[in-house]
């Protein structure tokens, strides 16, 4: 097994309470205390907030999504304005996945091959191919911190001949990207492998034996029942690579956070806090405010009383915060945005701090317990 | 003539260059320097910008519509919640409208009548009375700094017959507004008139010897060709009461600005800038900036080398600025604003400071000189 070796990147474990796992992610801009959660900022900006906003929620990780970027600006402005930390002036670490999820998902007309994916634009209708080499360059180009390696993410009920398949290829991929990384950029592998234990172990383990800077979860998310993910990260994430980062990509709730800490999970992506937020759901410890709802008509309190954002903090009144929502008005969506990341950010940090007390165990039953109705299962 | 009255509520004139003024207007929520611009937050909101986001563009004094507040969420919402200020956490100085123009302009089925306006909610067609008691009733409620009179505001090319019975009503509506007022809430009354400056003149005498705390020029930005205004401005401006503000409703460009000032007014309102900035417009010294053009694709520059705003002053590129734009992103709108609005908070500042220093006429030269093409005249 060949560890990891990129110039300014490494992972420190500090402690362990069960599986959970405390430590630090270094890279060149900056350490992120793990576990930790990515804001998504898909086209170069986490939506509605500005960076210091971000990293006011705790933030100190961001995720790009290659696909978006690549398509518009495109790579090559990208680069030339400095890469993706001076465009978009954000100054934490930075990570991008491989664009091969959205060309899958979102594209228009994909085939795949063994050397890759063949798509068009949904923008322009322009015709892209994305190898691993493809891949490597255009995340190059953007200039992230950490990239990720281009894999096949097939569908959560596809059959298991197809997940094996998916498995070899992401492995072949991930030899081709491991090639043709840029030297300064970390590069994690994905682990595929559906809701089978023995075929996410084994890939697991082929993954490991390669010089990834971080081991990512991918697959997750895409159809499965979401308890499936959960008996399968029980089993598996206690086994993964103790040297690098665990990586859970595209999820979850805060539900699914603090289940998948517990397992020995690291790192998380997910746009639900953001995308709920401009959809007028507010996330809190005791579970979600609807803030259309006409119960908050006249309703003084502030969308959670003991959370410390600056939207609650400065005591903006869920009657005002219903108004603008009902009102169209685009301040609802930045103010509600900033208290959902907060709540992921506080979350994390507080996971964080029980793992190095080592109550990881009573930390998370208790965060359980507070969630009301659904939102104590992982909807 | 009587003067103004209202408790808390004073105007003091500090300066004069040529016609122009420079003075204080003391409110319940703290002294407004003027000439002043106050940023539209028609629904509560000044769109995209949180409070203290509008008060570091210089603002010190924001307007709403309530006709739109009136509509949603109801003043009686707004009334038990606090009012206007603690409802929206804007800490300075208020004033709202009376209703009365956009229940022309955008309700449905309006009928008027000497007793007010009847009309159907452009939101869920219900029907409403707008009365010069209702308009002072509902502001009351809402409880801005400064009410204004509930008048009519005909359209720039009504014939004269139409011009002098709308003075005449808005003169009868003017007494019983000033009957229907809260006592600790200042009213200014509207001068219409048209383009007609023997109009002009008579109707402003005639509310002048009323007890209003400011007088304001209505009935432009209407239709009327923009020229007609500035040299009625000129004819009229210099003649206002002197002992108390004067506020020209819904103008303007920084070029209507710029000559407005010079014939004495302290006070104004509109939606251009803020517009603007969400249409892709950037305001500055030497014209416009139109973000989505193709030539600000790679440009590293802000948007105003000279500008001292959090958007140019953070180096937000151009280039990222119109990536923002054109994939529809929220962030944008707020930089684009805070940009705009800041441009207007440094005009009438530095206007002010030269009428300080009775140098008005040299000032607003050089401010003009700047302005190329189109935004040198007023478009």
């Amino acid at each position: 097994m060949s560890g990891p070796s990129t110039k300014g990147f490494s992972y420190s474990l500090l402690a362990k309470s069960g599986a959970a796992r405390a430590g630090i992610l270094t890279t060149p801009h900056g350490d992120v205390p793990t576990p930790t959660f990515m804001p998504v900022g898909t086209q170069g900006s986490v939506k509605t907030l500005n960076p210091a906003e971000v990293s006011a929620t705790g933030a100190r990780i961001v995720l790009g999504n290659t696909y978006h970027l690549w398509l518009r600006p495109g790579p090559e402005v990208v680069a030339e304005l400095g890469g993706l930390h001076r465009f978009t002036h954000w100054p934490h670490a930075m990570l991008t996945d491989s664009g091969g999820f959205q060309a899958f998902s979102l594209a228009e007309r994909r085939k795949t091959s063994e050397d890759g994916f063949v798509f068009r634009s949904h923008l322009d209708g322009s015709k892209k191919e994305l190898s691993p080499e493809i891949a490597m360059k255009v995340q190059g180009q953007i200039g992230a911190d950490i990239a990720m390696q281009l894999d096949i993410c097939p569908p959560g009920d596809a059959p298991q001949k197809e997940v094996e398949e998916a498995c070899a290829r992401t492995t072949r991929w991930a030899k081709r990207c491991l090639a043709a990384k840029r030297e300064d950029q970390a590069l994690f592998g994905i682990v595929q492998g559906g809701t089978n234990p023995a075929l996410r172990r084994a890939h697991a383990e082929e993954l490991s034996a390669m010089p990834f800077d971080g081991i990512a979860l991918g697959g997750f998310s895409v159809g499965e029942p979401i308890e499936k993910m959960h008996e399968l990260l029980e089993e598996i994430g206690p086994t993964l690579d103790q040297e690098r980062p665990h990586y859970l990509m595209g999820v979850g709730t805060p539900y699914d956070l603090i289940r998948a800490i517990g397992t020995g999970i690291d790192m998380f992506d997910c746009v639900l806090p953001t995308r709920n937020a401009r959809n007028g759901q507010a996330l809190t410890r005791t579970g979600k405010v609807v803030i259309k709802q006409a119960r908050y008509k006249t309703d003084p309190s502030p969308l959670d009383p003991t959370c410390s954002c600056p939207t609650c903090a400065e005591g903006y009144s869920r009657a005002y915060l219903r108004h603008l929502y009902l009102a169209g008005e685009i301040l609802v969506l930045r103010l509600m945005t900033a208290h959902n990341l907060h709540l992921y950010g506080t979350l994390v940090a507080e996971a964080r701090e029980a793992i190095l007390a080592d109550r990881y165990a009573e930390f998370a039953r208790q965060w359980l317990d507070g969630l009301k109705g659904d939102d104590a299962k992982s909807a």
